[in-house]
């Protein structure tokens, strides 16, 4: 069997949601919201199965949802995209990830991820035959040590793999951080994928800039976006990606080898969603932004060190202020059994072989109800 | 970019549809009903969708389905299969095709194909790094030479791919040529990937046997169904895998990093159109053959040599009758442009270098209204 995926274990939220079941805990481990997406796009869906068309939709998407994505693009971030070369549909971001791999890297090449990282950054990379290069984000603030980037560049870099807002940290990369990666790429003509999954949840004093719209950029970034995290429909599994078409062209070959496409009634009501005002926009993020506030409070109150989060689903905590004496690992086991509260600890988002590996923070997920947050603080405090 | 998928053209499908739309042709290339699948499998789908829930369902899938596709295996087949353990729910037929190899295949490894072949199977296998050892089958009754099938083994063959009920040939294979192929996967301890998409697609006078039913088959097979075909939805992109644990093991791992999950929505009414009574499963196939025998005789009438075709959605046709003095793909152009009906070259399923590719051999689909089917012979009439 094959030498990347045969050595894998399990997938860490697979892990810590079977735990959360078993014990009947409050699952902030995997990260999902709560509810359920907007009624009028579940909607838009259901009656597109009824209506039709089912059969295949054309290898690149629906034109309704690339025209869509396409004027987004624009709306949000003044890029100019052309919706019939420049946009493709993919069966989830997870997809569009393993899509933009397996089109633009080669057996040898270097690919640069920034850790922690998200789990299947590193197996795509490696089963492509490239090489992993990882760079550490410095706690509590996940700053980018650029001189360490700056070395980790080589002739071999092929890409960089860029996701901002970042999960598990919470972090929105600024201008400046940007501008010192966009030279490296530059400088080492290579390209950027960009993991923007978040691009839409982003909190107060914060905004979320594409890589893709700095100078020299356009011509090597590809953007990945997702209609489950931007309508709360996580489990649709529709993404999408957004380049320039030297680099969409094998991409898009191989999409059509990895699924060809993905059904067409949940791409008619996406792009229904993605026409929706800024009201829409502006109230999930402001709504997640209550929720981040409200468990940041919570886990305050259990005795916790919270570190910042500005965007993303996510918060990190530091666990060694309750005196906990052991790994990040034990701690979300111990917390899942006695508190029944569920967590994924941040090293799962490192290589096992990773040099800085922090020990002592974990990952809670705040996309749920307000009285599951609470409920979910007092638990903790309980068990503190 | 990367060099295998760098170096693909556009998929025929695509090409074809394409120009049949650019000159209002009947679309006979691209394989999907013109119908849009079964009215209470659509309705299930919708009620779920507002129903929810709409968020990840587990990674391998909605344990009610994974349920439904281990009944369905012993129903149809005989087959013991754990629904825990050996049930992998993905993205469509391509995907799990995609997992199957990305799961099994080491760079240097050899995989059997057997030509005509599926489009995906050669750049799947070459971009794992692994070598594509094709063995031709010889129209017009596409029989397997066994004596060729057997030198194309080595030391180095991991795994065969077997397609059967076969597209673009409409073959079945039979009880002796599977045996043959079994014998040989033992003998060389590899393992077969069966896509058996077609597997409720059978015509009167022939059945369609897993190759994974014979002896010292259950634990080197993966078998690929999907819910497209089965239930006339292509658009849906639902597949699934069985096989033993050892093997599905790195399957899911590969599909963990490809696409995680598939929409639970319609995943939930799979699983209720797999329960639908036998008669079902028979109106699907007996309707099929029908409209097989209904193309077969337009064909004959316009004088083309019509090939046998026992399975699938396609007929094949020899035109070299018709007096057409070129190759297949200019056949399928010229028919597309003049008599308004367009169909697949056969050469599209083999690779550039191919030693023995058949150039006066073209795919129709018949899996069409009736009136489609009899306009389509009149208009092939008209034009001979
Ligand atoms: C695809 S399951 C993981 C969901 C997620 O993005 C996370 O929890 O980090
Ligand atoms: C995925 S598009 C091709 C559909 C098909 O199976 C065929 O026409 O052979």
């Amino acid at each position: 069997v094959n030498s990347v995926f045969g050595n894998l274990g399990t997938t860490i939220f697979t892990v810590m949601s079977a735990l959360a079941v078993e014990h009947g805990a409050i699952n902030l481990g995997q990260g999902f919201p709560d509810d359920e997406g907007p009624d009028d796009v579940r909607a838009a869906a259901a009656k597109a199965l009824i209506d039709g068309p089912n059969q295949y939709p054309p290898m690149p998407g629906v034109p309704a949802l690339r025209q869509a994505v396409a004027v987004a693009n624009k709306r949000f971030y003044g890029l100019d995209i052309d919706w019939q070369k420049e946009v493709l549909v993919t069966s989830g971001a997870t997809e569009a990830l393993g899509d933009c791999l397996m089109g633009l890297l080669n057996p040898g090449d270097e690919a640069i991820i920034l850790e922690p990282a998200y789990d299947s950054y590193k197996p795509m990379i490696e089963a492509m035959g490239a090489k992993v290069v990882s760079v550490a984000l410095e706690p509590p603030f996940w700053s980018l040590p650029i001189e360490k980037l700056a070395s980790a560049f080589s002739d071999k870099t092929k890409l960089i793999l860029l996701n901002t807002p970042m999960n598990p940290t919470g972090k929105v990369f600024t201008l400046v951080e940007l501008q010192a990666i966009a030279d490296l790429v530059v400088r080492h003509d290579a390209y950027a994928v960009c993991d923007e999954v978040y691009e839409h949840l982003v909190f107060s004093g914060h905004r979320h800039i594409p890589l893709m719209t700095l100078p020299g950029m356009r011509e090597r970034c590809v953007r990945i976006g997702s209609a489950g995290k931007t309508f709360s429909l996580t489990g649709w599994k529709i993404g999408y990606i957004t380049g320039p078409e030297h680099l969409m062209t094998p991409i898009m070959k191989a999409h059509q080898f990895v699924t060809f496409t993905t059904p067409p009634a949940l791409q008619t009501a996406i792009a229904f969603g993605l026409g929706k005002e800024d009201s829409y926009f502006e109230a999930l993020a402001s709504s997640l932004e209550a929720k981040r506030d409200l468990m940041a409070a919570g886990l305050r109150e259990v005795g916790f060190d919270v570190l910042p989060t500005d965007g993303t689903y996510f918060i990190t905590v530091d666990f060694r202020p309750l005196g906990f004496n052991g790994t990040d690992e034990e701690f979300c086991r111990d917390i899942t059994v006695k508190a029944k509260v569920a967590a994924i600890p941040l090293s799962a988002f490192y290589a096992p072989d990773a040099p800085q590996v922090p020990r002592h923070l974990v990952r809670f997920c705040f996309c749920k109800q307000d009285a599951i947050i609470t409920e979910a603080g007092a638990r903790l405090k309980d068990y503190a």
